[in-house]
């Protein structure tokens, strides 16, 4: 999970100062702008400012996507080109932000974070969305492959996504990034699952590492997902010509995912809070099972070891020792007292 | 209880595909549509699309009733001849929804959770319903029986259902499951007064596994119930023609059975971890009271068992072995000894 | 307390079926008619459908008072004389309700829950009050004892109850039931001030079951209470002529009084979950102490034990045995060590 | 800490009933006028029901300052001479009232808490205010002695207080009852802090007991002081003329000290919940540290002991015990089995 | 971290009276008066009432800005030369008020906390801003370093603020106020990651006081920073016209920032808490292993020392003692024992 890196400026720099904080992305900065229109498709690698500005104007639907953002220089001249607030731009940069929308006078600005494990841990990626009138411009922290099957999906003019405008662009990333949760919290529930059945059947030491994880996993999930509800919420409720009658019914359901992804994480996080106290529990009945059988054994045996201390000693004067039977006759003793304990906790039930 | 199955497309799927995920049901998908008015009836299986347009547009009442949703092509074919949304055609096949209600154009679309018991396992089947203008689709994805009594009402003109409209009928349907719960609800509290009483008399380590189950068995109802109240409040509350003033009553007394069971989980869990903490403290008195009898037979025979060990020395010179009274002497030291800590220890209260 | 009860009609049954669920009460039904006006009064024992009709429309103050409600019959006829709501109906008969406000085109409907202890168990009794223009229904599921003094005042015309309206006598009946809850929870509270000494003082077992009798009772009284804040807060707001300028400050004085009563229970609960916690403190720091005293007087002793047992080994060569002063030297050696180990364990504050 | 007193007719009594419930206090009824304008003042001591009539209808401020509420007949005249209504009066006389505000036609009605310290108690007196026209009554259930200072502010002419309406009395004395929160949270603090230091360093049983008071005296103040907050924000928003905008900063302070005061009993509470913690992690460390040297100290002497058993046992056949050095070789074996245990025990971080 | 000094006046004080509590802070009070405009800038050191007076009216920005506030004098001067309210310069010399925001006729009023690190305790100084027309003032209760970077801007002309008016100023000194708590929080979220590990690797007893004192820090930070967010909230909704249209950008930063900083509060508060938890596990399952190892060889060798105790008696007739093989079928018995108890608790999984 990623940690908690630095995410600010120092206290007192001017606003808008593009400089690039962030865990180190490995991604280089790859900027394409895709062009398209019910008839036609269009693909730019590294287009000039010029072509942005032109792309701006002309009747296609634009899409600037910009994947592995660490490259403050081209990020600025962007920003220029399409007019962004440096503010907005300064978010872009500094990865690690809380989900949210803001509307300027000419864009939409969303920041949502797309969870995707590798290997057994998960990262997040940061999406930042601007949308204005005709263009779309995306900007994702790591490599941007879940934005993959979209792309694929525009080049090949499979489904409506060509014949509709910007708004069903927006649509269709927002849900991408929504639907990445779901694969997620499947694989830590089948592991939550995995860790139940070990609990009730098995508990052991290497149960509390586990625990502690998946506890802190959600814990973080929880805080990068959980504002995304109300990021797409607002989104739909924003009274300007951005979601309208058609688009409705998609971005409610995009809001239903997100309601889903929250409701599934906080049920995992009080399964697994159950299952502390289900542990727990476990080990002190495990212990309190050997401790049991600690105390029937050693109140057994310490007042017949002292009884053998007893005929242990050598005083001159112990008449029983001479005793004919004295010996058999402390086995019996001996052997009647064992059984009277052994009666006596049976009937407390301690055994 | 249904385990948290796969319930969402990969992420990047455009909208609206239908195929059916979602666990494995064995119903066959069973399509039939019931026509009533004050006066007449009929019944027809697996209607034809040319039957249901004619069905939409006569004066009837219309309910086309789906038992088993597995069957994408039958559903989509349906959702073409009634014009329903093919997002909302996405989550009557991907059973596992959270409840809900959407307002489109032409149609009211709830989704609902009817939980029953089967064995000792409570199984979730997820009810769609669909409302327009005098015709009623419903799409369980179980064995739908908890409908028959319905169908048996219509069919044999009980009560005034024949002669009200498609609204009256959507009520009795949400009616029918709202009040599901309520069986179920006894049964566990039935489980929990069982529980409770073990708890209190008799408290062993089966507890802890009812326990668990139970608290899980109440954590997925709470999730899979919980958002129903909200449902029905903004059924009632639309400001469409769904819900006039004569069936006002009706849902209001539906509202009022969903929040007497959200409430009636609610208390349970409550009873639940208050059991927990019991449960736990009862073990651990009885560990105390085994503990307390093990200290106490230790700490009075360790200090004999040395007195006795110290007799038990061969040094050649030891004076007490040779007096006459040694050895009744010891005994009685032993004997004031043991009284001595038995009396302490009583005031002490340890005994 | 009560227990929970079926409450339900089996889902399915067509909606207002009239037939009586709900715990067996011994009381008979027992309706009677009371009218007033400021200089009359007269009381009538199961009146007649006809009377009933005549009581409506005359310029009297009516108040039909129905105890033990156990005979669907005369229930249904009274429903049919007053116009009520069969649904309004179902939820008189089937006592358990949780507190509401209804308000239909003739009558404001409510439903309260009256607590009173009978020997050492809560028992709840439902009332439900019909308010129309000039008339009252009132119906007990109990033997309706807690409305005598109303029912006395109306004869004796003792205050100024008989010169004002039905909303007058509503409030005196609301004030009753809301009022019930307070010697009760005085009675609780003193048995948690008792419990409270007791935990600090002399924890033993039989604590655990009282704190949880307790706990249970304060849940569930909860429960039944809560709600009837909001009952009064919608009665009070709603903009119908129910409560004029003039009753206001009555009302709100039962607020006040329901807020009181759910913040007592409230601190109650919260004083009980501390004294659990204080409880298991306590019971752990006696079994500290036990043990403290075990470890230090078996950690003294069992090494000196061992000393002895080394002396009372049988070796032929043992020089130490034959030591002039041996047995008083191997003394000297176990006191020294003893007093050296009770130092040891006073530095470190483990006495 | 005041306990939970008799604060309540039995119920079906008639409202108003004016008979005194409420902890008996030993103060004395002691009513005083006190009249003042920018120039006058003038105190009366008993005043006659004429004389109020009199100052209510002149051009002077008049304060009705009532200490120690036991005389019911007083109060009542009172209440007529100043058209109280009979339900506030119950209030005034029944003290232990959760803080409210009412509005009626003639008067703003306020009960407010003032907790003071009485040796290690913490005391709630009752305070009581009427607003009218030009007069101000205060009902105080103590000695009311958190007045006298406001009292000598009047006689001397001190600061703007006699220049300025009834408003900005209601203002100083509403300010003297919150403010008096500040001591004894500051006490509490101080207490708290004790606590910790303590609870770290050097835990022991009578923490507990401390630590349950604090708990109870925070969980009985925030009740008594919790409501005040809303009471006062009640007050600013009221569009009567009571607040204007000259007196909305002082009653902001207010507000801002109500607020302050919750704030801290919030975080008293949550430290000592830690606290409790933190005791408990202590304790059971310490109970660790000794049960670990128990352990230790046991399981090295357990064996040997047994060993030196072995070699005291009276067999004719023995022949280790006849070697030469067989003595001193099981003293070897059993050194070297002491050191290796150690070791052993070392390694695995157990010492 | 700061403790709770006295911040109140005794109750019944006048209200605005001025004298300086809080706690003692050795930096002397020092007044600066900066004036800019777009190509001005001027700086006075300690300015008089009538240099104040001129730059009010003046058409620069003036920033008054006073650090080390301990002089109450100067600080009355100051509010009569500004018309400031009284109430609102005690606020200024209490330092330890809560983060609020007023507004009065003619000035904006926030109080807001600047956190610090000094060493390794959390210090809170408090920061005082009266935004007028034209001017703003500046109180902080400690050196005022942190706003260094805020004048050196100003000197040296750099960025755009001295080309915007009074409201820029404010939000500059807003966010550094804001923003400190970034490092800080940086900081504790390291600790809390060494935490972490070392609870998991290698639980020890001084993890408990850094673990307690993380949890204080975190709830103190909380209450001074958790009202930040309203006050800027309430900063940005506030219809004067001191947040304007080109504003709102940066205000809506701060705002994300304020709630981004509660945000990871609230994380680490729950991550804090799990780990004390797991804490707890780790001990008693170390304590668990302990007891185990001692549990087993106790048990182990009790009835070994039992039985070797049998033959160290000196019965003159124990036949066992004279046989042949006597010494060895006893050792023989002995190691059989062993062996099937060690077995037996294999078995168990007590091993």
């Amino acid at each position: 999970m990623e940690t908690f890196g630095k995410r600010y400026h120092p206290p007192g720099t001017p606003p808008g100062t593009l400089s690039r904080h962030g865990a180190e992305t490995a991604n280089a900065t790859r900027i394409s702008l895709l062009e398209y229109s019910d008839s036609q498709f269009s693909e730019t690698l590294s287009p000039t400012p010029e072509q942005c500005r032109i792309a701006q104007q002309n009747a296609y639907v634009d899409w600037l996507d910009v994947t592995g953002v660490n490259d403050p220089t081209a990020i600025r001249e962007l920003g220029e080109t399409f007019g962004l607030h440096p503010l907005a731009l300064e978010d872009v940069l500094n990865s690690g932000q809380r989900p949210k929308i803001d509307f300027t006078e000419h864009h939409a600005f969303l920041i949502l974070n797309l969870p995707h494990l590798v290997g057994d841990e998960i990262l997040l990626e940061q999406v930042s969305l601007f949308v204005g009138k005709g263009h779309l411009l995306s900007f994702c922290s790591g490599d941007g492959k879940a934005f993959e099957p979209v792309r694929e999906r525009l080049r090949q003019g499979f489904g409506r996504i060509r014949s509709r405008g910007v708004e069903y662009l927006l649509y269709t990333l927002v849900d991408v990034v929504i639907d990445s949760g779901f694969p997620l919290l499947e694989d830590l529930g089948e592991q939550i699952e995995d860790l139940e059945e070990r609990v009730l059947e098995n508990p052991d030491k290497r149960i509390l590492n586990t625990l502690h994880q998946l506890k802190r996993d959600l814990l973080l999930l929880r805080r990068a997902l959980w504002p995304q509800r109300e990021v797409i919420s607002r989104l739909i409720q924003h009274d300007g010509e951005l979601v309208d009658e058609t688009l409705r019914p998609y971005f409610s359901d995009c809001y239903d995912h997100a309601v889903q992804i929250i409701d599934l994480i906080e049920t995992y996080r009080e399964m697994l809070s159950g299952m502390l106290d289900i542990y727990l529990s476990s080990l002190s009945n495990r212990m309190n099972d050997i401790m049991r059988v600690l105390t029937v054994i050693a109140t057994i045996f310490i007042p017949l070891t002292f009884i053998v201390g007893v005929y242990g000693m050598n005083f001159t004067h112990m008449p029983e020792l001479h005793w004919q039977y004295g010996y058999f006759g402390v086995w019996g003793i001996m052997i009647a007292l064992a059984i009277g304990m052994l009666i006596a906790f049976k009937r407390r039930k301690w055994l």
